[in-house]
């Protein structure tokens, strides 16, 4: 995964699909604003993205960048890459065929629905829809979008990282979610070395800690208040190579500290987000991650994809 | 009113109280992103402003512009200007007493009260309200901090205006809503005739509407789905006279329109905001205003004071 890659997804996406993938907002603020001793919290707004999240640039990569059968696309998600998938092969008038644990939430299949997506719902966690979905492409030979290990989606989510280069420069640090790890293998792929890339885990979906505690991807059990989202078994081998090399801290943080920090973006900033997003907020908060004075800390808010009587 | 005025108000906000009010994000989208057939829609994201709207704004410059005796501040509100009162009040370090109707939610209540304001909840619409607060301020000598006919009030809200040009330059229109006309005013006051503002009001509080037919300020009735932040009974002075002058058209819109528009916001862009900030949308959406085809449309999202379960 290279500049290049990065480049040419953004590069067409561009190309037309303005109106389909939108530009978010990246909005800084100084650090008291949030409570933070830091000089800068720069929140970049990705849950504003189409369907709710980052996925749509990974998701709408993999489609551009290939030609697609008549059987149209096919996928397995706990829930945001489905939808981003299914908006995608809207957008390009394509089939989608979305294969979802039961655990994941009733609005989001809801939601695959209203896209015009057929919804799969088999399997108790995200590896055993994954391997449903894997049986019914080889019957199909759909175009397989993988949540988060391909090369495609891993370059368009590293597409919003160069979205906030270009938007406000290079930030000291760049706080990330990970579940599979597709978004901060992107984000770490653009920055490299010229931005700390810092990955934070539920302690209940460690994929990443546990890779690197074992010094290899393994097999994790996932619950917890973020499991809907980043509840993904194992890291992508695409984000474990490139975490491996540009990855600097990897960091857990407790579901109340997770459930905290959402709660307070809703009730001080009017951010309505899933509990996945709310992650580097949690780590600022609770000091897991402690950023110097004159740091320029930046946040990815991933997503939105929730039941807003949830923040009641 | 003029410039001087609104330059006043935002020097005074870059004198240390950056961490108190925010510079909220300007998003420019093209006219599809939203299904709106112009070239670019502007969202003033003010919903993330401190308090959860633009009145922080008025109320911070009405307190910084005053000196403020030891029995504090006081103000009559419907909701948003008390929680804006509140605010600043806590951040320079002064008493507040806010006086609201019955109509306003429990929840901006409990909200005033979080924010240490003495909550005084009388009368069954605003002017009731207002009425036993300037009785009380008789008493105490508080300064009085009116939710929009302040020239101070006016002024601060016109550095919205005034931020939305240094951030994205000009727009040929900006919506917004109208419910006493502060925010109307401060925003006709910076763009003059520079840019085309448009008064949005429900049919079910038409305050200017009502004033522009009678030829002058009048009491309406109100009630409907933004009553609780747009429920002014009459225009405000200041905005009377600055809306003569630099207020284009005057729109009102039905409450079906603005509740659609609202739950579009959510589900469509993840952006959670009360009814009253809805109405830019609705007045396109409806095409009650249509703009041509090479307009650069900017919407004020002025609040997002609800309650979250409202979007389920």
């Amino acid at each position: 995964m290279n500049h290049e890659q990065i480049d040419a997804a953004a590069l067409r996406f561009e190309q037309g699909y303005s109106a389909f993938l939108r530009r978010t907002p990246l909005w800084k603020l100084p650090g008291a604003a949030l409570g933070i001793e830091c000089a800068e919290v720069w929140l970049k707004l990705e849950q504003f993205q189409v369907g709710g999240g980052f996925k749509a640039r990974g998701m709408l990569n993999r489609l551009l960048a290939n030609s697609i059968p008549a059987s149209g696309v096919i996928v397995a998600s706990g829930g945001n890459a489905g939808i981003a998938t299914a908006a995608a092969a809207k957008a390009l008038g394509v089939k989608c065929e979305v294969f979802v644990p039961t655990v994941s939430s009733p609005m989001k299949q809801a939601k695959l629905r209203e896209l015009g997506a057929e919804v799969v719902v088999t399997g108790a966690v995200y590896a055993e829809a994954l391997e449903a979905c894997l049986e019914r492409q080889k019957q199909t030979g759909a175009l397989l979008t993988h949540a988060y290990d391909q090369p495609e989606v891993v370059a368009g989510a590293g597409t919003l990282a160069r979205e906030i280069e270009q938007q406000g420069g290079r930030p000291d640090s760049v706080l990330v979610s990970v579940g599979g790890g597709g978004l901060i293998a992107g984000i770490a792929a653009w920055f490299g070395q010229r931005a700390r890339v810092v990955a934070l885990e539920p302690q209940l979906a460690p994929t990443l800690h546990a890779a690197r505690k074992a010094g290899e991807p393994v097999d994790v059990a996932v619950s917890g208040v973020a499991a809907d989202s980043l509840g993904a078994k194992r890291i992508g081998a695409i984000a474990w190579e490139i975490a491996q090399r540009d990855v600097g801290d990897s960091l857990l943080l407790p579901d109340a500290a997770i459930r905290d920090a959402q709660l307070w973006l809703w009730k001080q900033m009017k951010l309505a987000v899933e509990p996945a997003a709310a992650l580097g907020l949690a780590a600022l908060q609770t000091g897991a991650y402690r950023p110097r004075a004159d740091e320029k800390v930046c946040l990815v808010i991933c997503g939105a994809n929730l039941d807003p009587a949830t923040l009641s």
